[in-house]
């Protein structure tokens, strides 16, 4: 049970949080921090938060769980500032979609005063954003990946992990490095592909996107995400992104080889085995 | 009014265009040719089909109408197949996905005898195939490109646009060129690009795809397509594919270099202009 839950944040990832937490009653009161307190309005009149602030000091006080519900590079900097003030028993997580940047700010801070840090990265995510599209239960089913280092108590993994398993997420464990990789692979990576595809189109041949039908419309899903969240996401995750576009070049060369080669043989057999990998995950 | 349709392949799409042509009506007698007649035994005993048949110049005697259902380079053989032999008086369809090839046979063989042909491309395929999947319903709010060259009867297009129309499709009409281009942009370079997405992953961080989410699941799921259909239809397009995958590369590479340079703004710019596009389209 969570005394006092702080909530910095408050769009679609934090909103469901306040959401999910109220409709679970796992937290006696819910704080809300934002920049602006005519948007927390709608969460406060719904009685989602019991306060709203937009003083990051007040709003950690007294907390004994505050979720970082930012984006990518905001969360970085909230961290620095909440890190001096934030109660010592406290635990602190956060929603972003990159670990390493983050995790890394909190082992540096953690020379100056222990705070009881742990990445999350919730992947219920949609190409919607703002607190309108939150919901009680994005988290039912979900994947939340917890991202402790070697310098993290393991009471604050197992009081990290047990707040998302309250929503109905399942929680996974992977170092911050490992879980950058992850993500760049299988969502960094498609995300910039869904944009390039639309560009490519568009440059392409204009004409194509009025008979764009279920096939395309899946693949491009994600690239209506929101430019805002994902250029800090691109820009914050470029050391696993970089590496993993370079993979996935070599890739499509390799299949467009096979096309130009014209041999119907070998391209049926590599898009059968890519094809087998992909009805795994149905 | 049909009076007798005969469909050459009766899988997805085939079997599809024979459940519809049973549920309204159009056809009073449907014949169905395949390879193999036990495969044509479902379609029989469901009284889908009235009759089967390996045969294919048995298949399409007296029919008026005749749907190829078979894959792209299948189609394109079996069409120089009936040629000689189909009623002169018949309308003779394609559902393939690639349509110059067809067409140009099509406009070849016209010289030996008129044939009523006209190129279709119902866009209702699916990642899955066989007469398994075939609904009467396939076709309801698909869009349906017909491909008539200056060479072709007019009443052969109307007959052939109100054949699907039937089935609540929309018809439009293209060049089979600019089909072709639209095809490798809108379907067929993202299924390549799937393919190779898939195949990435496996490469650059295998331990990924075990948190692959409702995004990449999205983003790859054509790259469960049938590798027999799709090598036929990315070896029948080359020609439209290989400048559509130019393009596409110069798109991803001018965001790679945006998120190289480590700007928020232009990235952002590039990110928000797609995505009002890919809006568009929801």
């Amino acid at each position: 049970m969570i005394e006092r839950l702080a909530i910095i944040g408050v769009g679609l990832l934090g909103g469901s949080v306040a959401k999910a937490a109220r409709a679970t009653g796992v937290a006696r009161e819910i704080v809300g921090v934002g920049r602006d307190l005519s948007r927390l309005s709608a969460a406060l009149s719904e009685r989602v938060l019991d306060r709203a602030t937009i003083d990051l000091a007040d709003g950690v006080r007294g907390a004994d769980f505050v979720v970082l519900g930012a984006t990518v590079f905001a969360n970085e900097s909230l961290l620095e500032t909440l890190w001096p003030v934030v109660p010592r028993d406290a635990v602190v997580t956060d929603v972003g979609s990159t670990k390493a940047g983050i995790v890394n700010i909190a082992r540096r801070l953690a020379g100056s005063r222990p705070v009881g840090f742990v990445g999350s990265h919730p992947m219920a995510g949609s190409d919607r954003s703002g607190y309108g599209f939150a919901r009680a239960d994005l988290f039912q089913g979900a994947t939340v990946i917890v991202t402790p280092t070697e310098m993290t108590d393991a009471g604050v993994v197992k009081r990290a992990s047990s707040f998302w398993e309250t929503f109905g997420a399942h929680v996974s464990t992977l170092d911050p490095e490992l879980h950058d990789r992850v993500v760049a692979a299988i969502s960094h990576l498609p995300h910039l592909v869904a944009y390039a595809l639309v560009e490519a189109v568009e440059r392409f041949e204009p004409a194509a996107l009025a008979y764009a039908a279920r096939g395309f419309k899946d693949t491009t899903r994600i690239a209506a995400s929101d430019q805002r969240v994902w250029q800090e996401i691109f820009l914050a995750n470029r050391a696993a992104l970089r590496p993993s576009l370079e993979v996935f070049r070599a890739a499509l060369a390799a299949l467009e080889t096979l096309v130009d080669a014209g041999e119907p043989g070998p391209l049926e057999d590599a898009l059968a085995k890519i094809r087998c990998r992909r009805e795994a995950l149905r």
